[in-house]
């Protein structure tokens, strides 16, 4: 893993490095998904849609700009994002009418039209998905993927009957980013957001957060109970089964490039970034190590071991440039591919393949067992996850008062907002709330000294 | 196919019954993709990312916003797109130094780029697309699919050494669209577009248009040769072998979801869409015909029937729902699933499965040679292809005079624009431009008399 200190400038420069993007776009905060970096994202997204599809949400696509009336009929969700919304204006030459706003998130494309859909009981649950760029106006520093203006962003959007059956559905999210994070090897934790700090409407907000190298935590997920906070100003009604009008409940579930960010940041070592076999556009590479006279034979070698690879369903590159195999090794290294395949004669005399896993692990293969790289790939994923697991966990400090570290915090809390609002001055860092699922505590609060009910989590973040 | 008369009710009737969008988003041109539609229309982007794919073009994302400085660079260009425009003038409560419109398309979002990307003709040619949302504030009347402002767009944008190369690169885009459209059984003429139609700074344009039912022309797809008109203003430019610099020679290849409004409107009947196999959501779906004291048995064959079909590599959907087959029928039809299978008492007794295609084909298969499902998808998209050639080839008027007639008109040209346009007057048409590949011509031009070079295609058009 990157050293603390060293973190923010070797990410900087890997994401432009490993050709995931390039900065150069000249409004700040918007960058160029260049082929490499886009191809890991979709392959990210290919999993969120599996997700998606197994637990029986539709993928939609609402318009990207939405109306200044619809964007003003939830008080709260106006309050939290105004700051923030890039307007539309002018069309043509035309001033226009109404003025139009980015969607920083489509709640309010989105509930106009539900109020249409839902029509009776019969009708929920809603699910819908859509993987959609938003856009909000950051006025902190910009970092690639991590705060950016354009957001390649996921959000799903469900609709209840009653707050139970929503609460169901936030317990299912859970199960869906529990899988979808594994297999992205990112281990995460789970809180409740403190009051003060839930998102702009909700009821209540659940974080899911990873801890970067920087020691800085970073949430890639989000998980909003919104109760009927969004339905009743949005009229989002349903008959019941006695013939009465109710108001529907709604949660949403949003994630975003972000989820990248982190498999940079939380996976990289000095040599560039590593990829989960899951999201890794070639999971092997296969180099030629040439030597005189054998160029044709090692050629053949290499084209029938990817072919056999290819069977496996596995994506499969040799590089055949002209380049020393050491400077081929750097570039794959660099780009993360999960396993790399060395050809030379004496693999072949010796009926073998050499091969090296990114995080250095080489071996010999015996060339009828090529069937073995699926295995060795299954192992590579579970070392990254543990790897990074452990230095999560070495990472929590569960404390009874308060004390500086680096890292995540969990101190003993009575539940008052003045309590934690103080907690986050005197540590100088943010809540990220409460442990989820919940932690008991018979300890005291280190503020006031009173009974604590739970714990508050803190760290630095992002 | 649908009446030319009654076509545009049709048309704006059927695209919602079939659950490909919704029209209700207040904005107007701007509409909702339902699930049904928006997966369609992943499937035929699909086919387009296996296109450039095959073809060695790398797909990337630019950012949306493009400040207004960039999109000034070149003249014709900003002529060409600025009364359609988009402008984002304001973020939060401030206003933004420099006014970003919202793409239309995204030659002035990338080449600044470009130039930064390409150094030597090592780097040539340079192949990517990208597939996005673009905005064009539209004043004609607004149609879904056809015409919007909110598109769902394919751009592919090349840069190569010289003029030759650039060419290839438009005959390969030729061969792209003939495979491309072939897989959605949709017949389409190729014409060079005159020079008042070309595209804002193309050197040239081709156009590649369908017929509707409606009887005008669709531009489906657009090529452009830009030569170097865009790598001029842009500083595109190479070190060729010789060490001297030159600018780079340019093309792009455009589609967008006017591919599915093509589709919806050419195949459709008065029962609903008829969707190619290759694009269909659902290409087999089972439909029940229960009896009392069978129904285990059946839903037993069905299920059985769907595991051997997706073995098959065919999504397949059992429509179990408590409805009437009839009605059952009634919505998959409306719904265009290319083939239906219905299995009752009779169909078990006897060994088969009942099928009937979309366009009305019906036939029993035995139930060990399911597999000729897979022929009798083959022969409906193919009966699909023919019907839609059939329709295209009866309307294409050949003719030395100008004479209305409802369709494709193609008459001699001296290749004057002023005689062009004013055959446009007179037939109260559009020009196409000259057909694709060149077409020799010995008559005269019916306005001037003089000897005409070529043909021009005129239609009424979207």
């Amino acid at each position: 893993m990157i050293d603390k200190d060293k973190f923010d400038e070797w990410y900087n420069e890997i994401v432009e490095l490993a050709d995931l993007c390039d900065k150069r776009y000249p409004i700040k905060g918007m960058n160029i998904w260049k082929p490499y970096g886009w191809k890991i994202m979709q392959n990210i997204d290919a999993i969120i849609r599996q997700e998606m599809e197994k637990t029986g949400h539709k993928e939609v696509y609402f318009p990207l700009l939405i109306p200044e009336g619809f964007f003003k009929k939830e008080e709260e969700h106006i309050r939290g994002f105004s700051s923030e919304v890039y307007w539309v204006t002018h069309a043509g030459k035309n001033e226009l009418e109404e003025k139009l706003l980015l969607r920083p998130t489509s709640e309010t494309a989105m509930y106009p039209i539900f109020s249409l859909w839902i029509r009776s009981h019969a009708d929920l649950p809603l699910k819908i998905f859509q993987i959609v760029n938003t856009f909000r106006y950051e006025t902190k520093m910009t970092k690639a993927f991590i705060r950016v203006r354009e957001i390649h962003f996921f959000e799903a959007h469900t609709c209840h009957t009653d707050f139970e059956d929503a609460e169901k559905q936030i317990k299912e999210d859970l199960e869906i980013a529990k899988r979808f994070f594994r297999k992205l090897c990112l281990p995460f934790i789970i809180s409740k957001r403190p009051e003060w700090d839930k998102f702009a409407g909700a009821f209540y907000s659940i974080g899911l957060d990873v801890l970067m190298p920087s020691l800085k935590a970073l949430q890639v997920g989000s998980i909003h109970q919104y109760k009927q906070n969004f339905s009743k100003p949005f009229e989002i009604k349903y008959e019941g089964i006695d013939g009465k009008h109710y108001y529907c409940h709604q949660t949403t579930y949003g994630m975003s490039e972000r989820v990248l960010g982190a498999i940079v940041g939380i996976h990289g070592d000095e040599k560039g970034i590593k990829l989960p076999s899951s999201i890794a556009p070639i999971k092997v590479v296969i180099i030629p190590i040439l030597f005189k006279g054998w160029e044709e034979k090692i050629m053949d070698e290499c084209k029938k071991v990817k072919e056999e690879i290819e069977k496996m369903g596995l994506s499969c590159h040799i590089d055949d440039r002209d380049k020393t195999p050491g400077s081929k090794f750097y570039d794959w290294e660099l780009k993360g591919v999960p396993l790399r395949i060395e050809i030379g004669p004496k693999d072949i005399e010796n009926n073998v393949v050499s091969i090296a896993t990114r995080d250095g692990i080489k071996k010999r293969i015996a060339r009828n067992e090529l069937e073995k790289i699926k295995d060795e790939l299954a192992e590579y994923d579970e070392r990254l996850y543990r790897k990074a697991e452990e230095f999560l966990r070495q990472h929590i400090y569960i404390m009874e008062k308060l004390e500086k570290k680096e890292g995540i915090i969990e101190v003993p809390w009575c539940g008052k907002e003045e309590c934690g609002l103080k907690m986050e001055e005197e540590l100088d860092m943010k809540s990220l709330g409460t442990p989820l699922p919940g932690k008991e505590c018979d300890k005291n609060c280190p503020i006031c000294g009173g009974k604590a009910t739970t714990w508050l989590r803190l760290a630095k973040i992002y």
